[in-house]
């Protein structure tokens, strides 16, 4: 948490689903479901869980002070049960972090701090495959240049890129919706000795009062649960990175087919008056470059020993709110970006026409190979390309003079086959695909 | 691939499936299947299709040959299309690779090796975790330490441990099991322009020919895919990391508690010839401690741009490869691991003695809670194990001569609160509760 | 930041070189020096540099203010220059920044962080290694078990270990002082065109003033530099965890050779008032763990384009700060775990008695090597070390017994040969290599 | 090694200096140095040592089959000792691997692979420099378009982006050239018991004899050293990423400053004949990629405890050895690259053309600023930008009638300012100084 740095690498809503506050209350929430739990399961009474839970309020206490008592046992969840125990006071006091232990606090918060997080997370995310659908139907017959590996290739269309889009935060969606959180509940050594036969019961009904699933046993050192918490949010950044790259080479000055239409001041620049920097794609990608190192450390942590690690279970939690932080923001950055996106039609036809019909020789190749061969046609086709290019001449013409192509086909023929809008393959189906598939999750009437 | 050093670190079947002959065979699926799909929906003739599945047989291409080769336009399915399309000749000839780019080859050869990979991986995974539930079911009530941060803590059973084990093992072979493998098709420019409008269908009948999944649309530069595949074998690499390094701690000759039982010469050290290593887990963890980092670099690699990618896209090869080989190899050696395990249940109970009865502070304190508070508790029981450890006396005797304690507790109860086997908790239930699933989910019929 | 964790995982001086202040006042730093650099060439007048640096105090500024504003251009340095510019007014006014990007103040403050940092850091990392230094010299002559793979192997000294330890710590201090840290100077892409020809003359003499390194050009998209830290940090982290792994297993209950003697109430645990967990070498291990996933982020990000890059910069910001604070952290409780480390030479001989004799096995085998062979000789001892196992019989029995080796060898050179104090090889020697080092760097006086 | 991939991502000589024969020559060089170190300080007979070395020929030995033996002790040195020891024979064969454990072997056998490494990966990094120092000479007056966050900027030269790349390739040959490469000679334990008191004049011996540095002791679990080369490595891979993406971005259609003018065959694409792929910089930037994550891997291996690691070192052997081979690829194919590369000044100057003026936008507002202020100049200027963008209007018509503007300057001073061959600062003096400091390294004759 930088107060400096955040709002570019850490914007949105998860910054706050992941403050220290955040951290604290789903502490507190964990100590009080707890006592609810023993209280659900006859272990103690009700008004002692009660009077547990009316203490549980994050703003009575002190992060910082709590924070800096860590340093004695290694974890904040020591110092917080001794100060709520104090608060608690009288009878129910004995009650507080009954049978837990200080993992399972942490644990159990983690997986709130989660769910909280990848609620916000997903309304960033849908958001910005709202905004891609849209640009998807707006632009699902604006002929664009498709390149690969850097260079012209074939025709596309606009619509057909973001669908592309639309479909890969799709997947990622469904990645983070399918993370099951579950409660961690062993105390000292995972068989919930100190609540005799009721640990069970007591894990159940704390994970039904915190809305977290039930594992089968504590997972104290298996952290599946954290490796796929870590995948599902690499994969949402790795997916915003891939778009918001697109969008900053689309905007290149040098390309010029879309523009973050932003507010008045953003995407200037303190020394180029005229810059208009697609900042919102620049920091959805300087947020997502987080994730992959943060994955790592949360993987390589996973080798826990024993009942309860030595530093590779502390070693998690900056590492997981740090994520949860950078993948946030680059969705929270990538919805602002696609929202601002204005396509250029014109300036897209002009680039499609800057290859003087190059782009289209792979038709010219597939019209020819059924007579004289796929390999002679592309041979004869490349020979015409290298001299439109060292002429400077139209492609069309070079066909038409060539000895074996012109042979083949007529003047009018080599016009349509070079034309890029009537060579788009299935872009448009597959937008369809795409829209309908989107329509269906979100429930929207298809018009 | 090492010859030197993967019969250690890419050890088991995953090798195989991985290896160059595999990869070309994959390559080779992906044409015949692409040929055979166009005869599917009527674009070429059965025949031509049938000519084409003849010639995609890996062993008669020279795979060094075709990776020089691939120098020129920096892939290894460009010099094979025209292997292929000289090997096929005749009329069929013309049909080979037709609608098809480069990468459709590559990611769909990808997704084969993937799904072959996972298939042999899923078979050590679940081996490993059969091996872990005969010992979760035969060590039931094996009363062993139970360790938090390196120190004795409370007691638990060698079943807890190894029912863990299963759970954890579980859960990556549920992640494996659901990743979606998907066919890719796209054409140079993701449009399938070359098709006509029979992309689509193309793409379809490919799919089922493969047994791969079938997308809405081609994913050229969406890697959401590669990122899923990514997190399910990290995920399944850190699961054998924490059970490896647990084996190995047990296995110390400072614990003594497990043996690794291996075939003669395992082991064995080259100068300590009394030395018994437990190599499998030893190289388990080796082999695991691969992922975090592949796992990065193929997130870091979902940064794809337009249509195809500039170097990102070929830069998952061999992160993929060796991403599946590393997980494949710590899954094999972890198999072999447990089922070499062998308890040594007299040295844990050995162990457990050599605590004088300290262990088991948290139930005496557990026990005056209710009486004394929760915090007096602790404080007295914490005094009066400083004073066991201090003068070498049974924490009994001392809990017996303290004031506070010896007046809330009865000799007796104290020697009663002591014994280890009396305060289990919830570990028989646990692992009750693993192996019903565990059974559940294998067929096998509960005894 | 994190109030919450940060006193576990950010501890030591380096969380205040590393904070939101810190960073500001180090750009402010900048801009201070830049006037005056441009004073000192004459660009400017003296009094108007003056000015400007007398409002460069962090103090004067709401740095989440100035966060926020961030949102606009995506750095935080453009509304710092707004600010500055207002709060110095007047003629001065109009060189705040003159000739600057907002990269060049960014990178220059990196630069200020790092070098401040790491200051603090070398701190903590001498007196661990004075630390290390005092129990290598305390226990040079203190025999222990040597542990390889897990395993009991041969007789070492705790004096070697420390002496290992020691110099770990010296190599990273070596790769953390010698980081080259230049100022970063070159306007809006690298020319200082703005400066006209005094640009190099201006950078020259900002250097200077900052105490950093004057480069040969603008390092805009160049990267090494940040490479070159993130690697000496990643060195520095490493080493750490590779000693505090050490001493977390030396510390096991089970093995019980160290003890961290920390102030009351480190180590406790909530829940078990018996154990006294190593806390300042587990904090180091989980500080430390962070490292190499920042690090994999640092160099991914050096992929950086043109002349200044969009994302990939804004992306170095939060790692490269985190992995200080976690170097720094790592550092601080492995110099606090050190000096709180407490050797038991008793039990260290214990451990080493309950070998039976078996850790010597390799002493035999090397005395009867030039008689009959050295595979013959192994393969004699190893047989005498399973009969000894198998039997509980002490090895000087077996041996004796045995046919080969009773032969070969007397009862008496039997019992000299399994006597570890009198196999310690060069242990010694290297102890006093390392000190002797350390006492030269240190410049101590030989005793 | 892949047979499929290499060629492309292990490309250059490094492949072969770290192929398994590469290897294993350097594990049986190692046992012939440890035999004549032994004969060098009298411990045993020169010819002993001689016929040791004499069989240490990888040619002699079956690769596959010594690892495949390493199953058994999960380690290839072992096999190798008892293979060596066959072929060697006689009273010699006593001697073979005397005083050495597996770990010195492959420990010592990975510094002799880095060395060897390093050498061919330096002279590719050399070349590539050349190349770079070539372009910057032959480019310092040719103007081009900077770009910063993917817009245009202000002029540079394309000489000044060269002596960046050349700098860049300097420093990070700087690294390489200084990592330490000790060798490493411990025994079981790191004592050197079994060589008396003789073990640091054989450790210094054979470091002599292998040309490697002789550590103060033995460096078993201290991975300082590793972690200094990944380091190396890790910078010198990102230094070529940076370099190769913006050489990708120049050849980009779209762009077309540069091509890669490489021999017939490649940079072809299999679909579309009129590509021209500057697949050299792609392949680099592909090789490139696998580098972040292989040191984060080696990092995070550093982690090893006690006298030697169970696990954590055996898997650095993959990672490292990668590392090597995907750097070493990367450098010799950012050698092609810039080898090949040809710069298209009246492209760039069309570039620089099409922004009518607005790129020296930035030199108005510095030329206003002493008169107006820099913000209100700032202001004034943005607002004429914003004017001429949206009327498709020259910017300096758009100067000349702004009523501020039109007032402080003449229209002939807007000319002369907007002429950006006028205002490219520092960037001839930036380029002689890359390029004196590097023919002061390569001891060229200034021309």
């Amino acid at each position: 948490m930088s107060e400096l740095f955040d709002s570019v690498l850490a914007a949105g809503p998860v910054a706050e689903t992941t403050s220290d506050p955040a951290w604290l209350q789903a502490m507190l929430d964990v100590e009080a479901a707890l006592a609810s739990a023993q209280a659900d399961v006859g272990l103690i009474e009700r008004e002692h869980a009660d009077a547990i839970g009316a203490a549980c309020v994050a703003e009575s206490y002190d992060v910082a002070e709590l924070g800096r008592a860590a340093t004695g046992i290694g974890n904040p969840a020591g110092p917080l049960v001794r100060a709520l125990t104090e608060r608690v006071g009288g009878a129910a006091a004995r009650h507080v972090h009954s049978g837990a232990t200080s993992q399972d606090v942490l644990d159990s918060a983690a997986m709130l701090v989660a769910k909280r997080s990848i609620a916000s997370l997903l309304g960033d995310v849908r958001a910005a495959g709202d905004a891609a659908a849209a640009l998807a139907s707006d632009h699902i017959a604006t002929v664009q240049v498709g390149r690969t590996l850097s260079q012209h290739a074939l025709p596309v269309t606009f619509g057909l890129v973001a669908a592309g889009w639309l479909s890969a935060l799709g997947n990622a969606e469904e990645s983070l919706a399918s993370v099951r959180l579950p409660v961690q509940l062993g105390g000292a050594a995972g068989t919930l000795a100190s609540l005799g036969s009721e640990g069970p019961a007591v894990a159940s009904a704390m994970a039904a009062r915190l809305g977290l699933a039930e594992p089968v046993l504590p997972w104290h050192t298996d952290r599946t649960t954290i490796a796929r918490l870590a995948g599902a949010l690499g994969e949402t950044a790795g997916a915003v990175s891939g778009i918001a790259r697109t969008v900053v080479l689309l905007a290149q000055t040098d390309v010029g087919e879309v523009v973050e239409q932003g507010p008045e001041g953003s995407g200037g620049s303190s020394t180029m008056p005229h810059k208009r920097n697609p900042v919102a794609a620049v920091a959805a990608l300087a947020s997502a470059k987080r994730a992959p190192g943060l994955v790592a450390d949360l993987l390589a942590a996973m080798e826990q020993e024993h009942q309860r690690a030595a530093g590779a279970w502390h070693a998690e939690w900056l590492p997981l709110t740090d994520l949860l932080r950078g993948t946030g923001s680059a969705a929270h950055w990538l919805r602002t970006s696609l929202g601002r996106l204005r396509a250029d039609p014109a300036r897209m036809r002009a680039n499609l026409d800057s290859g003087r019909g190059l782009l289209l020789a792979e038709r010219v190749t597939t019209e020819l190979a059924p007579s004289v061969g796929r390999l002679a046609a592309h041979d004869a086709v490349t020979a015409c390309c290298a001299r439109a290019v060292a002429d400077g001449t139209p492609l069309a013409d070079v066909l038409e003079a060539d000895p074996l192509v012109g042979k083949q086909l007529s003047a009018g023929r080599i016009t349509e086959l070079l034309d890029p809008a009537g060579y788009l393959g299935s872009a448009e189906e597959f937008v369809r695909r795409v829209l309908a598939a989107h329509r269906e999750k979100t429930g929207e009437a298809t018009p």
